[in-house]
């Protein structure tokens, strides 16, 4: 049933083929540990975060007091220009930490529509995560306004001809995710955008599950908005302060509804008229957590330092090969592919459709490999390209297959699960 | 010109006959570092953060990985429930951390207004702390409605009749400082709490400099809403999540605008219509930073174990010492206190008036004493009644008291801080 060219031999092959294999020995790996493919809903620890958050704790917080924010307050600028460049294709001044990914969506959606008041409708994805459908029901709901959903398939993603057919001169933001989360399908990010753009919508993509593994075309495709998360694939740490992005052009043309004093020109001037400050400033809100901060710094170093092109390269290789195991091991077992079979139009991400999907997670997680689920029927299988091998990946679709062909997977509830 | 009663030797009495004198010990103290005079901007690191911190990113984020979530998702409830019973006089369920304050100000003000459709003015003080300002006048513009402003004493706080005056039946919201981010004057929090309600307002307090300094009756006085942070008094570090109550009888009726995925009532079923979580979650948005959230845990246990009746008792011992002194000492070269008189009337901290006064913040500093300063004229002085000696005021004012006998201040820059 094992074909001669999936053996571990050809697994190691393929690691000491990797350009990138160096990188795994920037983060903390217990040899114990599991067989981690949840990569992207939190990134592995840096080694370097460790030492830095034991300095920015005991000597910064400790030894610096107040003082420490004469730096501190620079953090979110400069994470966001680390990112700027090698990792997101934008320029320094056009990105910066703040607050979460949610809070941002509000922000900027809200500062859009603003920036539209003579349109209505804002085109929405149903399949898009739930939180950003959330955050645009508040907001259409308080101004009046229109969602027109388009409908991305639960595996293939969007179709970009269904989005271009929901633009019209009444709609006033598009708001879609760049790589679905579920599927990890790409969207055509600049086709979309120059169709709303053409239209004269504004467009909001969330980078959460690009940042860090596929190159992002802001600049390149004028993006005008975007959001994303720096604990998967940028490894910031739980709960890591959320990035936005504003294009330049349009900084000083929109104005978002948290005003609060990070936001304001002179922040310390005490003025009790609220001025918004200029540049991305002004999408700043209260004070930022500095420690988780640190470890977003932490993780976008590293990112910033390999380069998207390169990570970009091998998470196509590792795709590509889990998409190889499956068929030779999993299909007959009743799994089948429920991301996009070109690895050209998927993430570092690939979802496997089974029936028994949690009781699978289970059994998996008992033999030592920690995947991702998502309700009802799908495991998500995170590759984040800095630190897995393919022996990883080889390993665990061995230990999976065993689960399947054993049928020991049955003996495990079929209840819900709070993995996130 | 000293007092045979104002000698060290006084200051050593006093400290002996401190209660909560042992409680420094729990603070990482640098016997070299300063004396620290501003913990009412960022508290000292508490020991047990360093080891919990260290913990939660090798142990935690390193070796659990996502499973960490499994706990980390309580974090801000266990947090918000240490600071209930003890600390905030509210009760389990109440609290929860969540956010920046400015978010939470935000959420909470728009909850409040939508629940009072048919009114249209919201009572603020024009000498509140800026941020909150701002964020009213966004959402006043917003909801066209019309901000009613009470203007408090610079140095003595509200005035509570003033504020019941401009209670009426077309007030929605009231929103004030308990204790004055200036001043250090404290609000008549109970009867302007009764007053708005019996104009059938929702108030809205902000816990700033309050919480961990002052008792804060909040189920006594049947508070709707209020808000804070927890890098002040309760030494959360850097940033720390700020902490929203809301009282139990409002939280279903009540519904806030940034609906995140944290505020869904089942958050990971993945349903695309938003629907609120019961209770205080509802008020939560996106993910939480887990590593600051652990330092405001460290800081809020400590706040817990100590309560708040000694803290306050003491706090009073150390700001009455502090206007001892500067009376006998300072007010001869030109300062004035620009707080209350009364202890009972104002919290932890005492600003001192002085029209030089960012000069004498200058070299203040250059004579180790850490104080805060505000814009233009104010040395703010905060005396964090758990790690905050007797022998501390002492020797910071006498150092005080040399600078401006000598006038060697006047060697220092006019130019503005950009302290926090």
């Amino acid at each position: 049933m094992q074909s001669a060219g999936f053996g571990v031999a050809d697994a190691q092959r393929r690691d000491a083929a990797d350009p990138l294999a160096g990188w795994r020995e920037r983060f903390v790996i217990e040899p114990d540990g599991p067989i981690y493919l949840d990569g992207n809903s939190l990134g592995r620890l840096p080694v370097a975060a460790v030492d830095e958050l034991a300095a920015a704790v005991r000597g910064e917080w400790g030894g610096e007091l107040i003082r420490g924010w004469s730096h501190w307050i620079e953090l979110g600028r400069e994470v966001g220009d680390l990112l700027a460049g090698p990792v997101l294709d934008a320029e320094p001044g056009e990105l910066v930490l703040s607050d979460s990914t949610s809070v941002n969506l509000y922000k900027l959606a809200a500062a859009a529509l603003s920036a539209r008041p003579d349109r209505h409708v804002v085109v929405v994805d149903r399949d898009n995560f739930p939180t950003d459908q959330y955050l645009l029901q508040s907001l259409a709901a308080e101004r009046g306004l229109t969602l027109r959903p388009v409908t991305a398939d639960i595996d293939d993603g969007l179709d970009t001809e269904q989005v271009v057919a929901a633009l019209g001169d009444d709609v006033a933001l598009v708001l879609l995710s760049h790589v679905a989360y579920r599927s990890g399908a790409i969207a055509d990010l600049p086709a979309i955008t120059a169709a709303a753009h053409e239209a004269g919508a504004l467009v909001l993509w969330d980078l959460c599950h690009s940042v860090g593994s596929v190159p992002v075309p802001l600049r390149a495709a004028a993006v005008d908005l975007a959001v994303g998360c720096t604990y998967k694939y940028l490894n910031g740490g739980p709960g890591s302060p959320a990035f936005l992005y504003v294009r330049r052009e349009l900084q000083s043309r929109l104005r978002q509804p948290i005003t609060g004093w990070f936001g304001q020109a002179d922040q310390f001037g005490m003025d009790s008229r609220y001025d918004p400050a200029d540049g991305i400033d002004r999408f700043l809100v209260g004070t930022p957590p500095v420690l988780s901060a640190y470890g977003a710094r932490a993780g976008a170093r590293i990112a910033a330092e390999v380069g998207i092109e390169p990570v970009r390269a091998k998470g196509m290789a590792l795709t590509s090969y889990a998409v190889e195991l499956h068929d030779a091991w999993l299909a007959e077992h009743g799994c089948r592919l429920a991301s996009p079979r070109d690895p050209q139009r998927r993430g570092a991400h690939v979802t496997l459709y089974h029936p028994n999907a949690w009781q699978l997670c289970q059994a998996w997680q008992d033999a030592g490999v920690l995947p991702d689920f998502r309700t009802p029927d799908r495991l998500r299988i995170g590759l984040a390209p800095l630190y897995t091998r393919f022996v990883d990946v080889y390993e665990a679709f061995h230990r999976l297959r065993e689960i399947l062909a054993s049928g020991s997977y049955r003996s495990y509830p079929v209840a819900r699960s709070r993995v996130t």
